[in-house]
C-alpha cells in the first residue's frame, strides 16, 4: 500500500478497511427504542466510543502509519495533540513494533500523558500554543527523521476515518441520512466519501457547536472561514477545517446544522441515560441536531457516527 | 405455561428462555483487553444494563407475568419496589396489555415514579418503611385481585434470572467461573441452576458488599442470616436473601466473595472508563471481588454478569 495524495476513491477505501481491519476493532451498530419513540425516527448508532483508544482517530491514524515505506516506519510516527489523536498515533506506533513522538502541551492532563506514555510513545512537552506545538514538532521530526501524521488534513486519515461509516452501510440497508460532527473535518468528510460511494442514496449532514461553526460558514461561503472562540463543551470539535476535508465537504454534504451547548449536554445526557453507554460531548452533536430539527428528520432512517468515549468523569456536565 | 412450584430445571429454563425472548433483549457479551491485563485472566461481562428497563430484572418479571392464567393477568400484576423491579413489572403488563399496580415508598425519586408511570402504572405511595409497603400492597392486592410478582423469592422469577447465564454459556465456551452479585438472591440462584445444568465444569462464586455481606453469612452458616445495616453503594444489594433463593445459593455455590465500597466504586469507575458503558453500582461487585482475589482468578475464563445500568447522573461516587 502506498500513501494517498488523492480524494480517496472507492477503493481506496476499501483497500484501507481490509489492511486496518487486524489493528482497529469492528463496533457494533446500537439502537434505542426510547430515543427513536422521543424523534420519530429510527437511528443507528455506531459506536466509536468502544474503538480501541476509545475513539475513531485509531482508523485513520493506523491506515497512515501502514501506508509509510518500511524505511520510514522504522524513523517512527510523530504528532502534536493531547487528546484521541496522540494516543491512536501511539498506539499505531506500539501496534507496528516503530517509535512514536508526541508533542502535548504542559497544560494536558497528567492522566492522557500516562495514557500515552502507556504506548510506548515519547512525549515532549511545550508551551499550550499553536505555533509552540508546530515548532516543537517540527524539531523533534528533524531530530527523529520520523513522519507526521495529520490529525485529520491528510487523504490516509480521512480513508481510514471513512472506514467507520463503510461498516455502518454495511450493517444498515436503506438508510436516509447519514450524519457525524465536524471538527477538523476528517471524519465528517472520510463519512461524506464512503455514504456517496456506498449507500449513493443516502443524504449526508453534518452537525457542529454554534459556538465553533467554521465549518458551517466555511460551507456557506464556500471557502474555509476560522473560529474565533473555541469555547465549547465538545473539545473534538475545536478545529478548524482544512483545505483536503474543506474541499470533500463543501462538494458531498447537504447541509450543516448547528446546536447550542445546552443541546449537546441534554443529547448526551439522553444518551448516557437510555442507551447506558459512555460518549464524549462531540458524540452528541448529532443527535442534539436531530432534536431541534423534526422537520428533516421525522420517519427517516439516520445513521449517526459517535466518535467517542473519552470523558474526564471528574468534571461532567450533569 | 404454568407457574413454577419447584426449583427450576433445566427444561424449566429453556421454556422460559423460548417464553420470555419476544419480551426481553438477548444483551451482547462484551470483553475488554485493558481489564484482561489488569486482572490476568479473560473475563466476559454479560452486558444486562442494555436489557429492557436497563436490569436483568425484566427477565424474571416477565416470566413470572406469562405463566399466569389469562383470568389472573387480565386483573393485573403487583408489587413494591421503587428500583428496577417496580419498572420490570410495570413494563411487563404494558406488553401484556394488563394492569399493573406498583407500591413505592413516598421518598421515591419523582424520575422513578415518572419512568414507571411511563409504562402505564398505577402508583400508590406509602410511609419508606417494609411495614407500610407491605400492608399498602395487601390491601391494593385485595382491593384490585392483581397477582404479586416478588422480587426474587419466587421460582418463575428465578427460572426467569437464569435465562441471564444460559445465553452467557451460549455464547462463550469453555468458561472456568460464572459470577453474579447476591442480593436478594434472583439472579443469583438463577445464574446456579444454569451454570450447573449448561456449563456443569464451571465453578460459581457470588460477590457481595461487605456492609450487607447476609448472603456471605448465611452461605458459611447453613442458614439464613439478615442484614442490620444497609448503607452501602450497591443499592441493589441491601435485600436479604429468601428461602427459595438461599436453598439453591447453598447448595450450588463454591463460594461467596466480600468486597468493600472503596473497591466497588474503583470497579465501577474502571468499567466506565474503560469499557465505556454505564453500570451501576451492583454490577461492579464482582469485578471488585476479582480485583481483590488473584490467587482465585489469575488465568481463569471468567463469566460476569453485569446486572444494570440505573444511576443517578446527578450522585455518582467519583
Amino acid at each position: 500500500m502506498q500513501s494517498l495524495h488523492h480524494i480517496p476513491t472507492s477503493d481506496d477505501i476499501k483497500e484501507t478497511h481490509h489492511a486496518i481491519s487486524k489493528m482497529v476493532h469492528r463496533t457494533p451498530v446500537m439502537t434505542c427504542s426510547s430515543i427513536d419513540r422521543m424523534v420519530g425516527a429510527q437511528i443507528y448508532f455506531k459506536c466509536e466510543n468502544f474503538q480501541k483508544v476509545g475513539a475513531f482517530k485509531m482508523r485513520g491514524a493506523s491506515n497512515a502509519a501502514l501506508r509509510l515505506s518500511k524505511t520510514q516506519a522504522n524513523k517512527g510516527l510523530a504528532t502534536h495533540s493531547s487528546g484521541n489523536h496522540a494516543q491512536a498515533v501511539a498506539l499505531s506506533a506500539h501496534l507496528l513494533g516503530v517509535p512514536a513522538y508526541i508533542v502535548m502541551p504542559d497544560t494536558s492532563p497528567a492522566i492522557k500523558k500516562a495514557a500515552t506514555e502507556g504506548y510506548g510513545a515519547t512525549i515532549t512537552l511545550c508551551k499550550n500554543t499553536l505555533e509552540a506545538r508546530e515548532t516543537t514538532l517540527e524539531k523533534v521530526v528533524e531530530k527523529t527523521g520520523a513522519t507526521f501524521i495529520h490529525p485529520y488534513n491528510d487523504y490516509n486519515v480521512i480513508a481510514g476515518q471513512a472506514t467507520t461509516a463503510k461498516e455502518l452501510i454495511e450493517d444498515i440497508d436503506d438508510l436516509n441520512i447519514i450524519m457525524s460532527p465536524v471538527g477538523g473535518g476528517g471524519l465528517m468528510s472520510g463519512t461524506a466519501l464512503s455514504t456517496r460511494y456506498f449507500a449513493p442514496n443516502a443524504k449526508i449532514y453534518g452537525a457542529e457547536p454554534k459556538i465553533v461553526d467554521d465549518a458551517y460558514r466555511s460551507f456557506k461561503a464556500g471557502n474555509i472561514q476560522y473560529n474565533t472562540s473555541i469555547d465549547t463543551i465538545a473539545d473534538g470539535l475545536r478545529t478548524n477545517l482544512g483545505e483536503k476535508t474543506f474541499e470533500i465537504i463543501h462538494r458531498e454534504l447537504e447541509d450543516i446544522l448547528t446546536v447550542t451547548e445546552e443541546a449537546i449536554i441534554q443529547a448526551m445526557r439522553i444518551i448516557w441515560e437510555r442507551m447506558k453507554i459512555i460518549i464524549e460531548p462531540s458524540s452528541a452533536v448529532p443527535l442534539a441536531a436531530v432534536l431541534a430539527n423534526p422537520s428533516i428528520f421525522s420517519g427517516k432512517r439516520i445513521g449517526i457516527i459517535l466518535t467517542g468515549g473519552n470523558v474526564d468523569l471528574g468534571k461532567l456536565p450533569f
